[in-house]
């Protein structure tokens, strides 16, 4: 992975604060950052991109909805007006924690407060063939691919002449049927239903399946059953043939094969099936649960370690109502970051701190162009209502005016239109060999 | 380049029509096919890629200004509703005039007429090195890589101690004093001006140079005086050293060697320096002029085959006013397309052919965010009215009215903003070994 320089990063702005290193501009990092914006502490935020990615709308970039950039913000025209924050790109390997140091691949930096908010990667649950050959969808440049690859599938089926021989490329397999899996797969039959047809009218799309499987009982495991019901019964509108209590076995690239026995032909296995939280060297074992998770106290610091915080995916704080740790998901990031913000402030006044509670906000998926479930503590609702209150709750998370304009035209051109107008199948520019050097390159390619 | 299946494209809809094969989806080719949609001859139109490219805003995909897909035009798209028009994602290899058969990488089709608009690649003017480590803007994609490398670069520079060590990271030279050169530079001094002492304050910019390199005596050749002076004045103004009368002779990937002697340190040589059509076997040497183009008659018709046409840059038909050639430029293209294609109209009704008349609609370049050149024929203006001229022709030009209302709001927003807010470095996704066969892939690293 990271190459780690023996040396400390360079032109850091000088400063008497304490040295606050956050590590990931994730959902956690880029809160907690931003709520210390012209507070005393010299805030570093490091990323191994030099934007925020808005995950819960990749779904929309891999279905041609939207583009890479209405959902990514540039991390350091976010920090334009606040002094005390400094953007770095860089790939953190390791930490010494007794020399209060992080190791990147841009160098070494030496910190008195530091905050792992590194987010999570995909679990394959151990399969090597299918972490090869499936399509993840974790990161914006992942999505994007998921995209290239379905139309440059569909360009190729065009061209083949036996129906027999173009099934794989055409058909489609999500496993994972949280709300990713399930709103992808909803985009996808939207796809094939109403846009696919017009662009390939050689082709016949009666037999192209866009196939859902999840492992559990239902859909949205963690949701209202009302919510599982209703999502279940809009992606069989969809066409859409959803498989639960079904585990897969193994992918080849070509093949599916379930557990019981059953063969899915297809070209595009899409994996939203589990995540793992992503890790850097410098932790004892016994710091970690057993799902990879980070043990930290109700301040989100590790336990056995001083002044390092871990945020979101990656911390597991043990409660009453969580023994196996709080929900994955934005919600409890975002809530983290603004407790350890606070508590931070608090330091600095000598208040004491206040332990984080997790408050649940209810949670929602989309199914399609206008169909959405959406749980909220005291009340539950589905359908086109509940699709709208997606829309806003979805626009309004969206940083920057311009986002919110762009994706807002977006979507109202898309739900009037039916079409998605992103079929691009723009390619990256040959990197040749003596370009490889370069960090982009080499992140590219590595 | 590319394997050449010894066997039909299949799945192309029958018909009793005349089949009119047309190579390329640029301003010509796209012209052409969409005058003949609904017309009575059955339309093929090929391409590499699925969209058609929007080149005169090349320059503003690279310095972060627009999206690639606000310039790109999905293919299939634009033919929804024209019968008689199909669409395949195919590189042309060569052409058999005899058996009226062209090879592609998808198979052969045979064709009664055959117009070839491939357009033009850049052209090193032989030097392989300049073509090793320099960067060509000539697609959308080549566009989106000059924007990633000069934000790695500045990425990397922020980790570079010695202020000596950073510069060739963030200069820029940019070689080829034509609208393109110009407007690039334009758009580049502006991000250093306005946008990166923003995004990197640990970097000082007083000593980071934009550099405009022309051979010829003068920027922007084929205009009119006031709009070469006018140019000039805008670009030195933005701080852009220009230097005329000057000829690279080598570049190492760092250092640019001038034929004077002088030596330029810069990691980013953008090359807009010259063009030459892009070619496909099957044609005698005399059938082309020394500078690469195809002769043609005044019915864009090659001389010594029949019903095979070429058009736009590729094309030469020998004129007194134009003795080398017309202007490789979109006007050309499109008018000769618009000829073409009622010739061919023409010849269905037995009617005589009108031999191709070129009229020149005048040329215009931009410099910067508030500033044009405008040539007119009988009228010449320069300025912020030139500008708004400009950006209406530009905004009339683009395809569809998403495209239009889109980047219409993008140019508002950065105008108002002062901040081309698409600084993103989305690196494409790590392609395995497993998927280099797909042709994605295949296209992405041959």
């Amino acid at each position: 992975m990271s190459e780690i320089h023996q040396k400390p990063i360079p032109n850091l702005p000088k400063s008497d604060l304490p040295k606050l290193v956050i590590l990931g501009a994730g959902f956690a990092g880029l809160k907690l950052a931003r709520n210390l914006k012209n507070q005393p502490f010299q805030v570093i935020l490091l990323d191994k991109n030099n934007f925020h990615q808005f995950q819960p709308l990749f779904y929309q970039v891999a279905t041609a909805g939207l583009e890479p950039s209405a959902i990514s913000f540039p991390l350091r025209k976010i920090f334009h007006n606040s002094k005390n924050v400094t953007f770095r790109m860089a790939e953190v390997a390791r930490l010494d924690a007794d020399r209060k140091r992080v190791f990147t691949d841009m160098g070494f930096l030496d910190y008195d407060y530091l905050v792992l908010a590194l987010g999570a990667d995909t679990n394959y649950f151990g399969s090597e063939t299918i972490e090869h050959f499936a399509s993840p969808m974790k990161t914006v440049s992942e999505a994007l691919y998921i995209r290239n690859k379905i139309i440059s599938n569909y360009e190729r089926a065009v061209n083949i002449e036996r129906m027999e021989d173009r099934k794989s490329l055409m058909n489609m397999v999500i496993v994972g049927g949280g709300p990713t899996g399930v709103e992808l797969a909803g985009a996808m039959a939207e796809l094939r239903n109403n846009v696919f047809p017009k662009d390939y009218p050689e082709l016949s799309f009666k037999n192209m399946k866009v196939v859902l499987i999840e492992a559990g009982p239902a859909l949205l495991g963690t949701m209202s059953k009302e919510a599982q019901e209703h999502a279940l019964d809009y992606l069989t509108k969809l066409g859409v043939e959803v498989m639960v209590e079904t585990k897969v076995k193994d992918y080849n690239g070509k093949v599916v094969s379930l557990e019981g026995g059953e063969i899915l032909e297809t070209d595009t296995l899409l994996w939203a099936a589990g995540i793992k939280p992503n890790k850097i060297g410098g932790f004892s074992d016994e710091m970690f649960a057993p799902n990879g998770r980070i043990l930290v106290d109700e301040f989100s610091e590790v336990t056995g370690m001083s002044n390092v915080f871990v945020l979101g995916d990656g911390s597991l704080l043990k409660e009453d109502r969580f023994p196996r740790g709080h929900p994955q998901v934005a919600q409890t990031a975002l809530q983290q970051a603004e407790n350890l913000a606070k508590n931070l402030l608090r330091d600095k006044k000598g208040q004491p701190r206040k332990p984080f509670r997790y408050k649940d906000l209810g949670s929602m998926a989309t199914v399609g162009r206008k169909l959405a479930v959406v749980d909220l503590p005291f009340f539950k609702f589905q359908g086109f209502f509940a699709w709208l209150t997606w829309l806003l709750v979805h626009l309004m998370a969206i940083l920057g005016v311009k986002n919110k304009l762009f994706i807002f035209l977006n979507w109202s051109w898309n739900y009037l239109s039916f079409d998605p107008s992103l079929r691009l199948l723009i390619k990256p520019r040959y990197v040749r060999a003596s370009e490889r050097k370069e960090p982009i390159e080499q992140k590219t390619t590595d």
